[in-house]
């Protein structure tokens, strides 16, 4: 697999159309290309919680799916968990297993497929849905891949030595919190916690006042190593099974105060919110791209490297960060957009970071969350926080209905979008992640 | 509850014996005030894990208990999760039912009990028994309360500031992962990872060099708060439902290099173990003494203060280190004891770490394990790691056989111990944490 061509089939061809028309409209995030999986039910039903495919407006439930209408007979069992509401058997199948996974059901929601007239059963408006995490998540591990951010927010603390001396050398990462990831469309309070403030001479116990969000991606691992060996770099690019938005809710004040000399803790794992959409990497597969390091940085170690990961290790997925405060949905306005960036500038590939994280033995589980970090272009106004944008809360930022924020206020409403696009490929998106900021509890 | 005495009752008496012989034993970590529990079965039977109960050198098979014998109506309920293997569903029941059970347990032990017939039957030696993880782990964050350490380990850093602005204001604490903690008697692999060596150009990847134990304790929360609403000081007493011993295996070189700005991760994660018994809150009661800051300290902030933890926060636990070599085995040398710390000297006590971990509105889950971080002592030689032992390498430990060492060689076992004693009360103990080094991978 030494170039993307490799990695593509016919379910990336662009000329395919879908029976269901609402997933051929050129700005769809689901065209038939796409086909992420979602837990779902309709909302409301209190009924058990199913995985669905998302096409168009619509969503494809695999339970009636299953039941409905024939399959190749070599795909009923890797159906079958997904309609039992289960994502991580068949995230631990394999590539091969995916793969054939994503035909049969491209081939099947096709213009002229056989099985429509059972499958137009079997959707459900996602305006009708509520969606869950898309599995259960294993752990969680926050990287620090966007190397604009970090050098940015290192010259805030450090402006003769933003980046540390490591930075190039270990994909930087920590552990975070499981229990508080919610799903997007859940809000999210305020924090309290110590906070020093200027001149003080003792911390308080208050809301944070400097809340902010951080764009990312959180990369889903497929099998893991239950057994603790390492995953080679030749095996990791295929032991991830897709991507996700991820808004890494921070307190930076709480952060300031309590990071040194173990990392964030309390400022970080009040909130994280995923998108319930997960985009595999087989859709992700024609937005490859080669991955550079920049002349004169070093190259990475030989265990963090190798010819396939130099010629795709890069995937180029366009992030937006928006923000609708309280007043512009008082006042009918719609979401403002705050920056743009791409995931093709983060330092390290995905396969590095399952790689370096299980060169030491550590065992990774099927559905861990793997962070990206903040998501950064190297232009100003690309950073990928409120901490970036406004220079660290000096520089307030201006929004178009007369509002400034230097972090968030109660109220706001931080959304993240994604999407591929090139010419010779369907465009193809990720959903939103969106999150409203409570009041403190 | 504002001292020790209303923590005490008729289970804790120091006259009660057993009629289970051993448990009679005046050094054994088992007695019948102390009942901890654990998961276990038949060596080598392959039968699905059930609960136990460690009294003197045997254990109660509490399925076989249920089954066997008849018990007060009310304390069935109790037990039957427990007769499932099923320890996390009695953890969630609150204080009230954990002294219950403790109660039933202690008088079917008792001498004279009307039970003892039926529950001989239900003895297995511990001898023949083997052991897991006492229950389905939650998430596991690694607290830093040993000031004694973090006095020792910021001085070889950063000798004129040792310790941080922040320490006596903050629990700190970070996440650690899940996946790779072991029970006691597991094996753990020298791990490799990115080493920065002295006037080198570039990292190398090798085996860690300066492998290294962190004397811990580990706190297994009881219910948690599902909902995120912050547990309070005065409940959060009540929400741990007992104590295991820890061992967080440490590379140092591996962190020194990696752990800046987000503190550690792969230094930390390739392996974490835990003793086998859990030794209850109730069993603890008679050691909790007076919680005191040191003359000129600052007290808590409110929110981590209250009068019962002034009045027996603190627990009296003498914690010992041993190791022995594989040079130790092959002579038939037994352990040798490396250092004695003590519980009590902790900064922090544990109703503190919960109500700090939830303050922000984190959610915390039944069976979530705290480790209390590194238990040093205030005296030379009472460091809790090889780090402070070996003042960062520098000073050999000489060992009785003629061998030092300044961190761990494969091959190595290091033993936790830990018991509690006083005048009046029942020793009582924790058993073993042991693990050994083997080569890397």
């Amino acid at each position: 697999m030494s170039t993307t061509t490799t990695l593509l089939d016919e379910t990336h061809d662009p000329a395919l159309k879908s029976w269901v028309a609402s997933a051929n409209a050129p700005d769809t995030d689901f065209p038939l290309q796409n086909l992420p999986f979602g837990r779902f039910r309709r909302r409301g039903s209190g009924e058990p919680w199913r995985i669905g495919v998302a096409i168009g407006e619509q969503v494809l439930d695999l339970k009636l799916a299953l039941q409905q209408c024939p399959w190749p007979r070599d795909t009923e069992p890797l159906l079958q968990p997904l309609a039992a509401g289960d994502l991580l058997e068949p995230m631990q199948r394999g590539a091969a297993a995916r793969r054939q996974l994503r035909l049969a059901l491209s081939q099947a929601l096709r213009e002229g497929s056989e099985q429509s007239p059972f499958l137009e059963l079997c959707l459900a408006p996602q305006a009708d849905i509520e969606l869950a995490l898309p599995c259960r998540i294993g752990e969680y591990t926050d990287f620090y891949t966007g190397i604009h951010h970090a050098t940015a927010v290192g010259k805030l603390f450090r402006p003769d030595n933003p980046l540390l001396p490591n930075y190039k050398w270990v994909p930087i990462g920590y552990h975070g919190r499981v229990s508080s990831i919610v799903v997007s469309g859940q809000a999210v309070h305020r924090p309290r916690g110590q906070l020093m403030l200027p001149d003080a001479p003792a911390p308080v116990f208050e809301p944070a006042r400097r809340l902010d969000y951080e764009l990312e991606l959180g990369v889903l691992v497929a099998a893991g190593n239950a057994d603790g060996t390492p995953i080679p770099m030749a095996q990791a690019d295929d032991d991830w099974f897709g991507l996700v938005l991820l808004n890494d809710w921070s307190a930076r004040d709480i952060q300031a105060w309590e990071y040194q000399p173990l990392g964030p803790f309390l400022s970080k794992n009040f909130g994280t919110t995923i998108s319930p959409w997960v985009v595999t990497a087989e859709a992700l597969a024609p937005f490859r791209r080669p991955f550079v390091r920049p002349d004169g940085d070093p190259q990475p170690l030989p265990h963090l490297d190798s010819e396939a990961n130099r010629a795709h290790g890069a995937i180029d997925i366009e992030l937006e960060v928006w923000l609708q405060t309280q007043s512009m949905r008082e006042q009918g306005l719609p979401p403002q957009r705050l920056s743009q960036s791409n995931f093709r500038d983060a330092y390290w590939s995905v396969a590095q970071l399952i790689t370096h994280h299980s060169s030491n033995g550590c065992n990774l589980w099927p559905g861990d969350l793997l962070g990206t970090g903040t998501q950064s272009g190297p232009q100003p106004g690309q950073g990928g926080s409120m901490l970036e944008l406004s220079a660290g809360g000096k520089q307030p930022i201006a929004l178009a209905n007369g509002e400034t924020r230097t972090f968030l206020a109660d109220g706001d409403t931080v959304i993240l979008r994604a999407h591929c696009a090139k010419p010779g490929a369907r465009r193809i998106g990720f959903g939103e992640c969106a999150g409203t900021v409570l009041p403190p509890r």
